[in-house]
């Protein structure tokens, strides 16, 4: 348990691995960070905790690893609103001094990447390691996508193939049962999930209807954007990554890849197209009985594991 | 561990336990919440965690009891900047079924009571009871009151006696072990703080330089606002409240009284008056010597219980 010495060079840590506030702002080290607001009078803001047992085994990661995954799982939701994260508040409980620089290191390697700025948060002792973060954001100059504003009719796309990080736990758990090898990249989706910020933005501006963050499968969270929406969906094929099995796309969840709806094909390619994106795969529609699932001529479940590693 | 299903109730029991967005926002449901954001372009933000074993005991507080206290202890954060409280994200983690409907509870009568809106959060499993809370707050019209801008000659107040959650701590595992009573008074002082948004609007609107809330303990938290502002302190008495004794005051923490630096004794008399606020404490004065920490003739020790059950 940290003493009072302990947490301030806990703090100091962490504010060395970070930049500095432009002079106008407040970060870390006040009882609260002041700082600009967007310019459009919308703010976003979303909260997600990663726990040591249940979305990380530090046996399969490393502390770093652990910080921007906390990170970068906030950012994905700030991306399936089509906007982009502007500041982080980073609740640290139960992690030892050593671990520490691990953590600060990955949420500054994150802040960087994802053009957001670590602004303030809490260090705690604790029985069990959280990272907890918030996060703020904007989607200026467009307002907010919601989930639940999809319309029958409209195209279903996503924005990679997935299974990628299902498929790189399950190879790291093999690696470190000495059954194997893990490719790098797959290992990497499960290690370091990419937060889709430039797709959310390109799918905002091509018109989408409705967006959502594949954080718990493919299936669970395409049923939240139809139940939210009060549309069916159908999808065609099942977009798998190359390693990873139809479970692992349709369940596995943590790819963080961004599912959307929209209705018009052409603008959401020219629109990807023009901002240098990958083109999303198209893998559906939306239809208009709202109890329709379906997997090609298969009930599509709403399956997904809401904590992997429990 | 919750399976979907279980958490999907949990979501649903906290929903109802909190009022409804109004038409142009969006709470608890989607990827992000949407707020609209103060008008003076400037925004506070903090975080605050409140872990088992470390913050609270389940054998002397209810669930609901730490609800509160996670939103209260972050309320007072933006309290000490003169801000009042806009929205708070809440991430649970560990929670049984049973104690979410308490924890949502406490939330809840805490929301009302600081008129904060619970706008998101998180929830999953864990193996220990973690409460992480981020708020957002505006000090608009006037500036936010930072810990660093105290002066040589400014008095120095608190918004109340202190020792209460401390004396009431001791007085609650006393009766815990059967060996005695507590007075209700003490024992809410320490499973219900109050978090002194009112006092901070007034001690800014009066012209404090500094303030800080007493979180840790009166001797860390003034060593803190007098470390950042480059003053010493000289303290003429120390505030303890009736029941506590001097070592709770200056070291038991969790008060969450105001400590602030001010150089118009009349102004801030009348701004607390006007406000029909209990009179601040005027418990001593900055120096110039930046290393003087002095309680009348004796050193005043720069201590706290970071983590008081620790």
């Amino acid at each position: 348990m940290p003493s009072a010495d302990g947490e301030i060079a806990a703090i100091e840590t962490i504010r060395r691995a970070l930049p500095s506030p432009p002079k106008d702002e407040v970060w870390i080290g006040d009882d609260a960070a002041v700082v600009a607001v967007p310019q459009d009078g919308r703010l976003l803001l979303a909260a997600d905790a990663v726990v040591e047992g249940v979305h990380f085994d530090l046996d399969l990661v490393d502390a770093a690893d652990v910080g921007w995954k906390a990170l970068a799982v906030n950012v994905s939701d700030v991306a399936a609103m089509g906007g982009q994260p502007l500041q982080a508040l980073v609740t640290v409980v139960g992690a030892s001094a050593s671990m520490i620089e691990g953590l600060a290191r990955g949420l500054a390697e994150a802040g960087a990447a994802y053009d957001c700025a670590i602004v303030g948060g809490d260090l705690s002792a604790g029985p069990c390691l959280v990272v907890s973060v918030a996060i703020t954001g904007t989607s200026a100059p467009r307002a907010p996508v919601l989930r639940g504003n999809a319309r029958p009719g409209d195209l279903l796309f996503v924005t990679g193939p997935l299974g990628r990080s299902a498929a790189g736990l399950r190879g790291l758990r093999s690696r470190a049962a000495g059954q194997g090898t893990v490719p790098d990249d797959l290992a990497d989706a499960y290690r370091r999930p990419v937060a889709r910020v430039a797709e959310g933005r390109a799918a905002s501006s091509s018109g989408a209807s409705a967006m959502i963050d594949v954080s718990d499968g493919l299936g669970i969270d395409l049923d939240r954007l139809a139940s939210a929406s009060g549309v069916g969906v159908v999808l065609e094929a099942l977009p798998v990554a190359p390693g990873a099995t139809a479970d692992d796309a349709l369940g596995g969840g943590e790819d963080y890849e961004l599912v959307f709806a929209a209705g018009d094909l052409d603008a959401v390619m020219d629109s990807f197209a023009a901002a240098g994106l990958r083109l999303p795969i198209m893998i559906g529609a939306c239809v208009n009985n709202p109890a329709t699932r379906r997997l090609g001529d298969e009930p599509l479940a709403a399956t997904g594991w809401l904590h992997r590693l429990g």
